[in-house]
């Protein structure tokens, strides 16, 4: 049977449809678009299509300039769908806001405000006074979602740090030391695990580890994807009497993308490290006899590094956790038991009840994925 | 658009559609058939039901009796299906394939042969012999694991054990001693959780703890469902040095079906606890210091019990790994870090690569259901 003619699909579902592609094309902004946020734009017309872009942040534009360009005259009267409220500020690019307004688009809609609780609300404001209708909120959580390391650094001024573990029924991450083969790493999980591990990689800025997991693993710690990212994953180390050995995978694959973080630098070490193109940072403040996670955050943050993703042993977990430093928890179960001996997920750390946000469980090969918020930072 | 006159429904999806009722009829019985197998049995003629039923233990006859019974002379020209291979013996009852053939059934639909491998199959051929088609498999799976416990004991001569534990995302099932109130039991998992594990209860023969877990969360361990079973639910512990208190749930609660293992029982407590309704045994034998759990379930076995549910603290659970003594794995996993010093799910075993069959993950409320097959009782 058909339709009625001339019946008018309902606007929501259109607005729905639309900023889904407009995230499609923000995802795939991702590594290229820090420390700027990651935002696709779509411009659509009569019902269809007139130009579309992600922001690429070598490539300067906006999302919405990409999309305006590609639109040319055919952005009059079109509908902009935005993954972030455009900006009305000038900063290496000019306000989107008067772009959007110059090109005689009609409606714009966006998937969430600013994160920045200071200018959040007034690009919308900005293009209602000139006359644009605006809608915001549709795709809201998926948008926030692809956001939270540009909102965390934003409102926190540090990084958005992931917990990411391996973690076998009985909860512990690793075998009993002297168990199992040093020197490479134990993978827990199936391949399905390891794919998306991959991908969370290439999503991040740094990825941070203990040296004893370098000593024990001599993991890569790398993002071998083959997607394109602006800037190489930082790898970071925590290594405070800077034992980390020059023929680790980490120091013969170091490309100025290895930073290891100490208490104390020996030169004659510090210079080997650094002619093997590994970076050294002495930071002398301790925590509990370690180097204080929390001033290696701050440091990521000057850096412009918006996310971290924690790839460490149990006594690095277990001290990011008490410290309250970790945003969200990314586990893997897989169907084994490690038994006594065996490295806890969280090593010596007291008691405690997450307050556990979004919580989400995903069948993932013959592993389970556990995820969780331990915070938002859209609302912090 | 109208199907065209006279294409009939594929007889595939029939079958699937009526043996989906038998199963559901089965499942009724499952409380109630022990330590028969659960059966349900659906006879339907000219694509009408014409007559159901399934097993009672206590009403004696079987579910193609009950279904037969039903039908009476419209049992003529009619499909069966039954869950289970119709017995071709005489126990408590006269075989059923002669009362099927006797009532003219055309043809006989089973889900799964019969468990004991020296009788499987020799129903349906009988069937065959007096020329009624016979089909077997339709619903298969669901048909075996209705009826896990009868194979796990026909084929075994043991009962199936379930291990069954609510586990911290750090895999501990309790908080370090000390670290909460004790003589009440800690729940980790959520309200989901625990009405799931009530229905397991309702669905075994018994449930086995130790006596930390009495001493620690002096649980009631009573299936509190109010559906309807034909044996009380037999609480079982292991209890080498007889130190039950007389002041526990469990004794308050007795009524000889509170069931304690001991290793030597002195006089005046086993008089003071048989006075209150608790039966002692003692079972000298012991395993690295403790009572044979394997010695526990063969007089468990010899008792007609088909299936033992071990909701016990992290020794019970380490050693019934460790002796292979567990058929199947059910984890509820909650939201929650216990925290080093935390009970470990198996307290003290060493490492081991679990042979999981089937292992299945299904969202509980706040938490996540994990089950999975540590051995096939069809199978062994």
């Amino acid at each position: 049977m058909l339709a009625p003619q001339g019946s008018p699909a309902p606007q929501g579902n259109e607005d729905q449809r639309w900023m889904q592609r407009a995230l499609a094309l923000a995802r795939l902004s991702k590594a290229v678009s820090s420390p700027n946020p990651a935002v696709g734009c779509v411009l659509v017309r009569e019902g269809a299509l007139v130009g579309e872009g992600y922001h690429d942040y070598s490539r300067k534009d906006h999302a919405e300039i990409v999309a305006l360009k590609q639109a040319g005259d055919q952005a009059r009267g079109a509908t902009a769908y935005v993954t972030l409220e455009p900006c009305c500020h000038t900063g290496r690019t000019g306000p989107c806001t008067e772009a959007l307004i110059a090109a005689g688009v009609r409606r714009v809609v966006a998937a969430t405000v600013d994160p920045n609780p200071k200018v959040s609300g007034q690009g919308l404001e900005r293009l209602r006074q000139a006359g644009i209708e605006t809608t915001a909120g549709i795709g809201e959580s998926e948008a926030r979602a692809l956001n939270d390391a540009f909102a965390c650094s934003m409102r926190n001024g540090h990084p958005f740090v992931t917990l990411k573990a391996g973690v076998s029924l009985d909860g512990r991450i690793a075998p009993r030391p002297g168990s199992v083969e040093t020197g490479k790493p134990y993978f827990l999980t199936g391949p399905q695990a390891l794919a998306q591990v991959q991908v969370m990689r290439h999503e991040h800025d740094a990825l941070l580890t203990g040296i004893n997991t370098v000593l024990t693993d001599d993991p890569q710690l790398s993002d071998r994807t083959g997607l394109p990212r602006r800037r190489p994953l930082l790898r970071v180390v925590l290594d405070s009497a800077l034992r980390l050995p020059l023929d680790s995978k980490l120091v013969r694959t170091a490309q100025q993308d290895v930073l290891v973080f100490c208490s104390f630098a020996p030169i004659a070490r510090r210079q080997a490290l650094e002619s093997m193109g590994v970076r050294v940072e002495e930071l002398p403040g301790k925590t509990r006899g370690r180097i204080s996670l929390d001033e290696v955050l701050g440091r990521l943050h000057e850096m412009q590094i918006l996310s971290v993703m924690l790839e460490a042993g149990g006594m690095v977990n277990a001290s990011a956790l008490a410290d309250g430093l970790i945003d969200k928890l990314v586990l893997y179960y897989a169907p084994v038991l490690l038994g006594t001996g065996g490295i806890s997920l969280a090593d010596g750390i007291e008691m405690q009840q997450l307050a556990l946000q979004r919580p989400e469980w995903t069948q993932t090969g013959p592993d389970l994925r556990f995820s969780a918020y331990l915070r938002d930072p859209w609302q912090a």
